[in-house]
């Protein structure tokens, strides 16, 4: 268990690192730290540093703006210190942390950061990042995670990656791929960049095309100006499509959260944590009745629409069991209610999700979540019993797992009357939802088999009982009531067994097939190697650049390259 | 330096583990493994098990085929033990083993693996694993490999990957790769398959598509003689547009190498490693007269044809540098000569490789060696100078590199009226020699910028100095002679003494834009996962999975998920 139980709930009114101003359609969101502010005791955070904390607030205010604040269409990010944007995470909190901290911490960020792309990439939000001073490290990465970066010209402020020459360790927030492969920066250029600690300005950084523009203090407003306007007007065509033009927000209201013991209980969603088993088990409850009639009646629900508290619940969950509950290493996923009813509200979203901004948010929302969980280095199990509600958009939750158990037939001793389960694809699993790889759960899992794929679409909509699931590839073994209790119970406790580093990696090797994105490339290439360079003794070791980083000591290197 | 330095000569009258045997157009490898014949003391190589030393034999066995057997269609890959084909890695040779002896064994036995598949793809050479018993983990990772599998269904054959459960690490040869992206095995099939250690057999394995067919020990070789006449048949039309019917093979030869202290020369390749400096100056000379003048007379040449003994030495030197001397972390590429020269064997080399069957193979021998590079884990610098003779086949060694830095004008002290550096793109750097990811080295650099590729390609066979080719941006740098020296120490000094982890993860994202192909997530998302499992305690500590095999004691692990 980890020393601090982390709470992943804030609302602007509480920041203590960032402030949002909403002026029409154009948000600030000025960083200023309080060096007080930490999560945990035991470090400054100096010149606009940051911390778990401050990335949590930075990671609440990107959602709410999508769904407070559906208007806004440029969304300016700056910093309120006089010559220092961001130095990026801080040092000595990441020298105290212990590996899976760090390692949880840069997994969190890089979430945020992508959530920052995807709000610009399918909300129409276009992040500017207004540099009035250096960025640094993860302070850069967050520029880079904008759609435009302004940097100040003022013969000082820059933007570097300092990580590999002054820390001993990689950029953790996407900086190297960002660099080279969404910002198109020559590699060999990359390389004396990623190696210079103070960096580059003016127009160097533009020529190379770390930033897209320098500009004095004295224009730097106007060019921000400039912008936000431009980024407004380009919006205006696809909002008129969503209604977004007049939309009035939906007001995240705090999670109806229950914390009982080992139990946590959420509307719909519940998790039990079972320490002896290193497992959480956890349901997920079909909605009660059928959807909303209108796109406004939806909207009117707001946080209590049934898909929309359903993902908030689980990505609550998967934050906190991520950060606080690191040895509870297999999560097996339930569900119950009626699948008829989640085929519904998946219709509802696969008719309103491109004409409704709300629905449309809701269905980001849901894909985002997904990709926590396929991010997630935890072993995900799913479990398929009379009286579950896989369909559609709760079928994603079985989709992203390892393995899918399913029954077949029914338990007998329990309620031999009981309906034999189903499992239903919907539309909501060929495309609402896709991964990080850009392909839907659906085609990774028939990744090269494309005739399995159309097999499963032809099907859509149909009850599945476990033979015609097993023959079309949906689920990985069906025991019926005899073999069940055994063949469940062996399984988990043989994985609860196993190393714990072996199945992150071979968890994350299986579950992206196919192509690679920038996002894959993160979460893949370059967290792993951030990950081998963070155990290292020349980074970690007591002589190591991070912990030797602020002495005045150089550190130690064991020189001999791996 | 390493304990013992490994040398990679070897031919068939010296193998100890492996027998070739051709019989017309079909080469049989058999692997027999000497129990007592481990490259270092310390192990025994039972059940066919391997270390560095047998897959040097393999590596060179495949090359040989395509030079030496070019009539070969079909290559059958199977074991001289009666139940086991092969158990993969020996696991007390990796519980000896420091982290980076491991790290670079896992590199070249996937380097063998790409070199398997590359005979199929390149030369229509078909490997098809005849696997006439159990392939575990390393042993089935040969098998994904090869084209086809067949494995004996004779009740207790199987195939498996049992590095998670069993040892704490993963499958350390593009195992978890090939089995979801080349054989499209669905991912929970792959993860079962991968947590269990005694793997599958018969039926199930060819449902799941690990294997291509399981036969009775009875029909085993018809079934395999089928495959190979298929394979052969298959590749007649090819065949004939290169020559390849009647072709006789060509000789490797030994090289000719001599080591003279710290300096290493073969023909036309230099190396002076400089301990203190931990660097190596590797200079490469270009040709001193025109190429031969037809395809007969190169064949005649043999190993001595120009391109071919530049880059069959450069290999050597590659694997015995990466290997001996892992502490001269930054490699140095000069070279010296007539670039009119390499060009006229360029336009040799494009003019013949698809209608000569050895050019052909000294194209994709060069093309593998430069691929070598690429996944190289030392700083690459090329320094380009007067006197230098970077075009086209040897630009790319330029191109490879992490940096290039060409003088503008000339050294005036050393020799006032030399004629200046010039870099020369020929058609050569335009396809011939694609990187792991699909793209040409060229395509690479200027990955999402379409229009200073077609710049740079509309200037292909001009003589570019300093000045143009950093317009064309194929250089990082360009300083005159007042400031070449002391700009190229500093740079060289700086670079030897930051963290050798983080540059290797920062060059291994620089290097790699774009496309991902199965080849580029071995060697960056598999590689970088397993590097880290291996150095952490639960695989290689005192009570890690690694450690404790074989001694009867469960590992002790740390069950937080990182």
């Amino acid at each position: 268990m980890a020393a601090y139980e982390v709470s992943f709930d804030t609302a602007p009114d509480r920041y203590r690192h960032w402030t949002l101003a909403v002026d029409g359609q154009v948000a600030t969101l000025t960083l200023k730290v309080d060096e007080n502010g930490g999560l945990v005791p035991g470090y400054e955070l100096k010149m606009n540093s940051y911390d778990l904390g401050v990335d949590i607030e930075l990671a609440d205010v990107v959602q709410r703006l999508r769904f407070e604040h559906p208007r806004v269409r440029a969304v300016v990010v700056t910093g309120g210190l006089s010559r220092m944007f961001c130095a990026g995470a801080n040092i000595r909190m990441l020298a105290q942390s212990s590996h899976a901290w760090k390692v949880n911490f840069c997994k969190f960020t890089n979430e945020t950061r992508n959530a920052i792309e995807d709000a610009t990439a399918s909300s129409g939000q276009t992040y500017i990042a207004a540099l009035n001073g250096t960025a640094a490290g993860g302070g850069y990465e967050i520029a880079l995670a904008c759609d435009q970066i302004v940097l100040v010209d003022d013969g000082s402020s820059a933007v570097s990656l300092p990580e590999v020459p002054m820390l001993g360790v990689l950029p953790g927030t996407g900086g190297l791929t960002r660099v080279v492969d969404k910002r198109h920066v020559r590699r060999d250029r990359a390389d004396v960049f990623a190696t210079k600690v103070e960096g580059l300005k003016g127009r160097t950084a533009v020529e190379w095309g770390l930033v897209d523009a320098a500009v004095t203090r004295a224009r730097f407003q106007d060019e921000i100006a400039r912008r936000t306007a431009a980024a407004v007007a380009a919006a205006a065509d696809r909002d008129s499509a969503t209604d977004r033009d007049g939309a009035e927000g939906v007001a995240l209201t705090p999670l109806d959260r229950a914390v009982d013991g080992d139990v946590v209980r959420y509307p719909h969603v519940e998790a039990r944590l079972d320490r002896a088993a290193r497992r959480v088990d956890i349901i997920v409850a079909a909605p009660e009745g059928g959807p909303p009639e209108s796109a406004a009646a939806v909207r009117a629900q707001g946080v209590d629409y049934w898909p929309f508290a359903v993902f908030r619940a689980l990505d609550d969950l998967i934050l906190r069991l991520r950060t606080n509950e690191p040895d509870l290493g297999t999560w097996v996923f339930r569900t119950t209610g009626d699948a008829g009813l989640v085929g519904e509200y998946d219709a509802q979203l696969l008719a309103l999700h491109g004409r409704d901004w709300f629905v449309g948010e809701v269905v980001h929302f849901v894909k985002r979540t997904l990709k926590r969980l396929d991010v997630t280095s935890r072993s995900l199990v799913a479990l398929v019993e009379p009286g579950s509600a896989f369909a559609g958009t709760l079928l994603e939750l079985a989709l992203a797992s390892d393995r899918q158990y399913m029954l077949e037939g029914v338990f007998e001793d329990v309620d031999p009357d009981a309906e034999p389960a189903r499992i239903v694809v919907t539309g909501a699993n060929d495309g609402l939802y896709p991964m990080g790889n850009g392909l839907t759960r659906l085609a990774s899992r028939f990744y090269g088999a494309d005739k399995a794929l159309t097999d499963v679409l032809a099907r859509t909509g149909e009850a599945l009982d476990a033979g015609a699931a097993a023959d079309l590839g949906l689920v990985t073994a069906t025991p019926d009531d005899i073999d069940w209790d055994d063949e469940i119970r062996i399984a988990l406790e043989e994985r609860s067994a196993l190393s714990p580093d072996a199945l992150s990696g071979m968890e994350a090797n299986h579950r992206f097939v196919g192509p690679e994105t920038v996002e894959t490339k993160i979460f893949g290439r370059l967290a792993a190697w951030q990950n081998w360079i963070f155990v290292r003794p020349n980074a970690s070791g007591p002589d190591g650049a991070l912990r030797r980083y602020g002495t005045g000591q150089r550190p130690d290197f064991d020189f001999d390259r791996v």
